[in-house]
């Protein structure tokens, strides 16, 4: 089985790989190949298998051939032009997140392989005003481009499956925290660096009040599910290919909470707050009372406690380096 | 005020075209010029105000760039690959509805005009196991390459709407019945032949059971709720521009005895009860309990009986021609 990773140099692509290479199957086989791919070479991993790294951009048919061969069982669709950036440049975020879809899934078309293609979709395609808790079965109504790009994503991936094209599923993540490494340009970014950063005994700044709620999951617990979320048979997604990953509702004085219980006081101190205009407008769209049923019930899972999720940090990321 | 109509060779195209011919205003001001662009050059129609008539394949962009100028102040976008042909040619649904719409965005944009954008989805967009009924906040969960391509559209219409690009309104349109002229590709083509034909004398074929439950609307009506929906202002629209067109579900047997009450014994007789296997699978995919009430709540209307929209079409179809 040959495993492709578009995306495979970002931190939940990097993960994921690591992963495999723990476990060395999926699907019942055995990796026996594994390539990682992303806009710029991903950061090479241990495996008892060959992995191989690729660069890669989906908005680029051409560079979409070069990856995707016709040995390809399993595609991780993760490449993407994230939300602060998609809402910043327009073009970008349609290259990337909805020509960058139907490039790859183009590719398999013509190859005539039907690939497992397991698509990251984002919450972010909840919003507006469709009423909550949003479900599996809500208008998603998103007020960014980025969620919009992601909806139609799913679309696609939809589509194509229906039509044998391939064998696709797609999950919207959750906000995944505590994410390790440096802040990036996705609106929720703060959404870690206030555990991280503290945790590592730096400063960072909540620029959302603390009675702000979120749909929250730990990358841990993220890869388990895209590793269940490949192995899922076809007869149980029925007529719709996407769905919401499982995750947990938390205020974020609940997640401070946590970790404080985990941490002691002191990372909790160092946690700043001030507004920041330039994400309050996505931020404000981003309604999250959000149910996960179809995913509970198709065995993907969610975090127990936050205070877990803050241990996963410490024993995954913080620990390991 | 300058139009534009983009399928305007089509046949709801070409109703629109006259009406506003009628009407000579628009949005509270006077048409003085209205342009007709299709895939073959437009019939001419007679009005009161200069018109014109272009080729336009909106999957061009450089054929769009020639149709769309900065002094468009209403553009509406018609053109489509209708639903048995995009099921038939994946590429061509994908180039027309998905990428089609992209390009006629982009131009606006890159115009920065911020025209009046009225776009033709479909209640196609409807299906799979999605509960019903299908509501203006249902997840569309289509189950035909057209119906995802429509539902893509939509989030294009909506995000480049909220980043101002474009003044952009959408409407799923239900099964517009009955409409003149020949057959097309669209799956539910039976829908106006079986009222059509046999009014003119002919035979035609019904392929579905007389149970057969659809959302319907006249032309006429679906032409008067393109006016108003050009006509809804921003604040009326709220944060997703796109809706269900109203209508009303009814079962092939109370169609049939509407016409008959309205035409007499004769046409009934003339339609034959053959299964289609080529569009069987399309049409068992269209669940078909629509609610359209904010489109109702908006002033959008739907026929009062099938009854009117039998004369509709004996009065604006076959009296005048």
């Amino acid at each position: 089985m040959k495993v492709l990773i578009l995306g495979g140099g970002g931190f939940i692509g990097r993960k994921l790989a690591l992963q495999l290479a723990e476990r060395g199957r999926l699907r019942g086989q055995d990796i026996d190949r594994l390539v990682l791919a992303d806009i710029i070479d991903p950061v090479p991993i241990n495996a008892p298998f060959p992995v191989s790294y690729q660069t890669c951009d989906i908005a680029d048919p051409a560079s979409v051939a070069t990856s995707i061969d016709a040995d390809v069982d399993v595609i991780y669709l993760l490449a993407a032009v994230v939300s602060a950036h998609a809402e910043q440049e327009l073009e970008a975020g349609i290259q990337t997140n909805l020509m960058g879809v139907l490039n790859v899934l183009e590719r398999c078309r013509s190859l005539g392989t039907c690939p497992v293609v397991v698509f990251t979709s984002s919450i972010a395609v909840f919003g507006g005003d469709t009423p909550q808790p949003f479900t599996d079965v809500s208008l998603p109504n998103p007020q960014t481009s980025y969620g919009a790009q992601k909806a139609m994503g799913e679309y696609l991936i939809t589509d194509y499956s229906r039509r044998g094209l391939i064998d696709g599923r797609g999950f919207r993540l959750p906000t995944i925290t505590v994410r390790p490494g440096k802040p990036n340009r996705a609106a929720s970014s703060f959404m870690s660096s206030i555990f991280r950063e503290p945790l590592n005994g730096e400063t960072a700044n909540c620029p959302v009040d603390p009675d702000f709620k979120q749909l929250y999951l730990s990358p841990r617990k993220c890869v388990e599910n895209l590793i269940k979320g490949a192995e899922l048979q076809i007869e149980e997604l029925g007529q719709n290919r996407c769905l919401t990953m499982p995750g947990q509702v938390w205020t974020i004085a609940e997640m401070i909470d946590a970790m404080t219980e985990v941490a002691g006081p002191d990372p909790a101190a160092r946690i700043t707050w001030n507004k920041e205009p330039e994400i309050d407008t996505i931020l404000k769209g981003w309604h999250m009372d959000i149910r996960t049923d179809r995913g509970l019930a198709l065995g993907l899972e969610a975090d127990s406690s936050f205070q877990d999720n803050i241990r996963y940090y410490l024993q995954d990321d913080v620990a390991k380096n």
